[in-house]
């Protein structure tokens, strides 16, 4: 029987040294938060793994779109899956568009009288919203109709990617390194909005079937596959499913809030995911009960130090 | 200033009884529950009301099937939104597979190597999906292959709808009564997964912008639109946001554990929704902090008295 | 291997009618719900069960004080572990106060300055607060020195109980009825601090050991002991400790919506209990994931009408 | 208009610098946790201020036991309220004896009849738990009579600290540093059973009044009082109603995963507070939506360098 170890926190120690600490726990949040670093810290090390990233909540407009950009320049991320939502958002701040400090305490019929639209205490000018419209449909127009007779999503941003100047953008840098991004619920965003305006005047039709191919053929390809799951929702779901061919993750992280007790797969545990052959085993998958986005850049920070050493 | 009322409960009482005096709390749990439930009967009773109702997390499978299939069958659902995986388990119970009665500290490596499947307490056998791969593609050869080329989801289940036999599937009857059900997420699923095998070696195109022109008009031609959510995720969003065009809902109700603390769509307050002109006002709306598939049917029951009366 | 059945929800049919049907599903939230009310339904009828309530969160004010008065009065409870936050509720409206609607989104700087305290959309006037500490100073004054020296909180409050008015009080009903309320957190509140400025101009020893002796006698002497664990917290831990002497708890319900990740007790499940001797065996245990103050009037009816039966 | 920032993380980047990446985004979890670290780092290097701990949840058996020390030893921490569990368990490890890893899915019948008690993942053998009672009452015996006839919880803890060895025991540093402990709840935990089967044979009488006026005492002396709260229940409750005699906290931190929806004070934000005059102003008070075993020694390392810098 192991003992339960406790954490020592020294002023000025780093912050792996703390998470070493913290795994040496082994039960409880600690516990899983060292673990999880430790899968991290492999999965950023090891050549062999192709990792995948799912994005769901407001990662992007709530101050990680550099941390998601960096990942992906410098190929510790080999493919994203995104909502609408967070490829919206990066779009919005590539037109040069910002998102604002608000509060979740402001009257909403009020801010939609101002133009103001509101993610917790986040918000966006509908304007910026009008702008992507116009500006959407202008990239759409530069795209050969012969391509967008049959696109996939992760080809499609990877248009829009090219067609971004900021350097700050995830679609760009995608696009630059030769990342996918695959968005199986584009339809469902303020961009899929603006899709579908396009597609009722002009020739359009995206094929998620595509997506799928592509999707399926990397994790083939791949000797190892690692997920870092942020958020549930539809991509969470769609890694898991599309890793089901080869039988299962190799490894993976989730950070969540969603509880499980309503059967939900966004707040189903990783282990669930085994019966389904989606994960390989329980040696390497850890979920963390706690906001993705404040967690995943600690956790980040932990790993690429574990990584190095 | 009004002041907080108590709940008197009577053996014998009926829930509708029950349900007023929650309503006159006016605060807290109660309160909301009892404005839920009158908003249902209004949305129940009120004949210019178009009703949609937004499903995700284990609706169909844990045990609400019959109830969203008789609510269609009797019209008090105009519309659904689904998650592929309602879809999937309604075509399994469909084809004559049932769900079977697990526990949720079981162990998923044994699991599998049993053939089962879990969703938290819940089980499927992997020879059922096994069985509705096949029966899909059987399916999907008897809709003529020009259909095929280019289908929006709704068109779709409503062929699966018609070759499916079973009364209490909410596919069969959802087709029998004309009622469309759009499944923005098909392709992130057991079925999805068919449906993409099929694509492989035959004509199919899903498009997605032919739900969406489907659901505006619906939207659009409706005098009153009111909204069931059960859950969050994308079907959340996807009933949200087609009504953002009409000016926003006019009534919505809204049931989920998710919290909104991270930002989420799935756990937002429905309030924030009208600063994206997707819900008209925070009179006929409330969010029930609690599980879906336990608190709908009891709500239903009591809508079904109020809008008797 | 057992299936899953599907709820059948025909306008009209009793609650109680609903509840079996939701029992049958035996899964998820449904099939928690559904043996929850039977295992309700039977600590009601047999009188073999002494029963035990727990109040924690915003029991009293937020709309359950008749409902836990009533079942007292009808000896359906026969003892009361509760916060000192609901003994100081019921004591307000005891005096004549009244809780007040408000909202969640109020500036709680500006509830100061009007002189009112929030409660998450439920406000409560400083004056009430002020009153009480004159009244309760009052009624300690009735209570004879020699009794002050050294009493128990279920003492204490019989004594409040006596000297109150208000039918609707729990407080006095309980003293009628000879029922104790057990509050080993009654420092920790309004009325916690009313005692404490007593205590230092008179005599006034509250001594939690002479409760624990009763609490402990009760659980002896009974033949069976169901508990009702509305909310976390002390209360929930005060009833399952006082069962371990007489190994366990026989039967037991608990709603909330704390979880347990944290390892915290308000979360935990009640089968946790069993390996500390708490609670006999998992047959009678259920944990409902929901708000204490909706779920329990509910299950509370449905109850009724089952002991009925 | 403020616009939110993005985090920038760099391989060997300082916490500190991390974290006030954070600070930048000023929405949502990253901008919580950096507004939480800039407070903890005030409350760590202003001389000024006296600063409260409250612990509730496993806290100390889950890891923390170390940390909590050595933040009492180095008189960053000026006071704690603390669980009865909380105080139990490092009584345990002060005698020696150790926590278990184990793991949620275990049975706990069968964990039962093995000796062992389960708080989430992490197991306790019971012959410990007896052992405590042995001690505990030796410890007692020690204890002169004329002060057990009306001794305060924290000069008990204090003399329990006197007499253990083991300079990892957070109640033996306090007592060598003059750190009260308050555990309102001591009744309500294992411990407290042992002291109650004492009080059945010996003289002892806990009087919470006495440490109530400490408390007050300690808040009214000094020029500014923090917070950080760990989890809810009582003691995040015994914190803040302590203060609302001084007009409220100065500085206050949470760090909880309970939600405020049900209206309990354990899920409450820290802003409802100053509707009760228990904190100041909303300027210096910030909650975490997360596990505050996991966060907390990460938020310590980063006050630790700013309060440095």
């Amino acid at each position: 029987m192991q003992s339960v170890s406790h954490v020592k926190v020294k002023r000025g120690m780093s912050l792996s040294a703390l998470v070493r600490e913290m795994e040496q726990v082994k039960v409880l949040g600690p516990g899983r938060f060292g673990k999880a670093a430790k899968i991290l810290g492999e999965m950023f090390s090891d050549d062999d793994y192709c990792n995948f990233i799912s994005l769901a909540g407001p990662i992007i407009p709530g101050g990680l779109r550099k941390l998601v950009t960096d990942l992906i320049d410098q190929k510790l991320i080999d493919a994203v899956v995104a909502t609408g939502a967070n490829v919206t958002h990066d779009m919005l701040e590539g037109l040069g568009h910002r998102h604002i400090v608000g509060s979740e305490m402001l009257d909403d019929a009020a801010l939609r009288r101002r133009g103001l639209s509101r993610i917790y205490d986040l918000l966006v000018k509908q304007k910026a919203i009008v702008d992507l419209e116009r500006t959407a449909h202008r990239m759409l127009n530069r795209i050969p109709e012969q391509k967008r007779r049959n696109i996939a999503s992760y080809e499609l941003l990877w248009e829009f990617g090219r067609q971004l100047t900021d350097r700050n953008s995830f679609l760009k840098t995608a696009e630059k390194r030769g990342v996918p991004i695959f968005c199986p619920g584009i339809f469902d965003s303020m961009l899929g909005l603006d899709l579908w305006t396009y597609s009722q005047l002009n020739q359009l039709i995206i094929n998620p079937f595509k997506d799928f191919s592509k999707l399926v053929d990397m994790t083939f390809g791949a000797k190892l596959v690692g997920a870092v799951i942020l958020g549930g929702g539809m991509p969470k779901h769609h890694v898991l499913v599309a890793n089901s061919y080869r039988g299962g993750l190799d490894a993976a992280i989730q950070i969540t809030l969603d509880r499980p007790e309503g059967g939900g797969a966004s707040g189903a545990p990783l282990e669930e995911a085994i019966s389904w052959g989606k994960i390989k085993s329980k040696d390497k998958l850890v979920t963390i009960t706690g906001d993705a986005i404040t967690i995943f850049p600690i956790l980040t920070l932990a790993a690429m130090d574990i990584a190095r050493t």
